[in-house]
């Protein structure tokens, strides 16, 4: 039973081009997004953890199903794959909350690393492993947990 | 009396610069979104305007005072400054939310255009110069309407 | 022997992040201008595709091995992994021009479809099928076509 | 006589909107690149200031006259209007470079400041200012410097 968190967020018109439809990169952008809120509902404080070490993105991937338009309302949510010992696989699936739709699915691996010039990968900070693997609260993950402000 | 429409955001990392602060021009992305977010406060559906005629911006300034950073939470402020013939002149204030600091101060001139290859100004349709000019309601200026998601 | 189109350009302020480096979402902003200085140098008009089919994005895969800073200057290599139907498939290899080091690694689907509010796949135009299927000429393909402006 | 340094740049798909023009916050991001291979082509190590002291943008304008489209090729001309105590004003203008059309032109004022927590503004370093202050050589201004790639 995985836990799942749900981010909301409006289609901006500065993430649409001249298609009419959201720019393919903007995704990651909201994956981002949704990875952040995330952690947050964690109880992770993002901007402590930056302090001593921090996270990079070593592999990104997004499938894209259909488009989203200029004032959209979306739903992004994100969940955690795979926890490994330096690295995590978090999924997203993005949806038009209107209809419902599906429309871009992808995962990010974020590996944890040493602050400094020569960045070498680091186990996870123990607080935030055992918040991943923590078995969620019953009833916890019927629904997602929504997280309204983006 | 003028009516404000204060709009939520958080500071994306995708919004940061190597300075560790919020890009310079990302303002003027948060400027729209308060844009669209009082037009539509207005009961104004900007989908629906783009099928006839189409706005276009003659002007964008931005007073940068003090920097935003990752994960901040931003107020943004927008209110009509001037109703011209084919034009409206919108004015923005951004606070770090936290602190109630100001950090930057802003406007823009949109311009109504018709659609097509050669765009002329045109009138501000009329039911949204009725709503942009009609005195707010009792005690609805008092505080900004708070439109939460972005 | 694959045809390869090397595109120059430099990290942009506005790219990096808090972190000092490139924002992972732009390298697939640099991926489409490898991807259309491709179809450029093969004579391609993309321009003219746009009016009468268009392509959409259908995936898009990025692997990140070492980060990009400031003013950095990069090379971008693509080059088409397969040709089907209705669909290509491009790669990328993005490089840091002075010390030669490979910084990401990915891949694009891009497939081609009909205009209109239900867009459907549809054969990729003849003319762009043998151009990407032709056997490059003598020589051309021991060194990248370099495509300075991006 | 002023010294202006012309920048090109052609439009990338990631910088168009759903109008299908390019979108009025990107043109700030085009005035970076502009300033950025100003001080580079005054011999300016950009990279080497960062590290005593830094600057940051205090203010920014921009009038837009036309539009550009995805592909067009862009000029864009950067010279210093102003030359201040700690600030200097840039001015920009923005071309078509096939129909020579002027796009937008716009200025910013950079302010430099110490770095850290609480930062001051502070001299312009005394190499920098001779620099922008000394004489264009003899027919050093009859034509914009041009500096290819961005």
């Amino acid at each position: 039973m995985k836990r799942v968190v749900e981010s909301h967020l409006r289609v901006r018109y500065a993430e649409t081009d001249a298609q009419g439809v959201v720019y393919y990169a903007n995704y990651l952008v909201w994956f981002e997004v949704a990875r952040v809120n995330y952690l947050r509902a964690l109880g992770f404080d993002f901007r402590s953890l930056e302090q001593q070490i921090t996270v990079v993105i070593a592999e990104a991937n997004c499938r894209y199903l259909a488009p989203a338009r200029f004032d959209d309302e979306i739903a992004v949510r994100a969940w955690v794959e795979e926890v490994r010992r330096t690295s995590l696989v978090f999924a997203y699936a993005v949806y038009n909350r209107a209809s419902g739709q599906l429309l871009t699915e992808g995962s990010t691996v974020l590996v944890f690393v040493t602050l400094g010039a020569q960045p070498r990968p680091i186990e996870i900070p123990t607080a935030l492993r055992q918040a991943l693997l923590a078995e969620p609260a019953d009833g916890e993950c019927e629904e997602p947990v929504v997280v309204c402000k983006s």
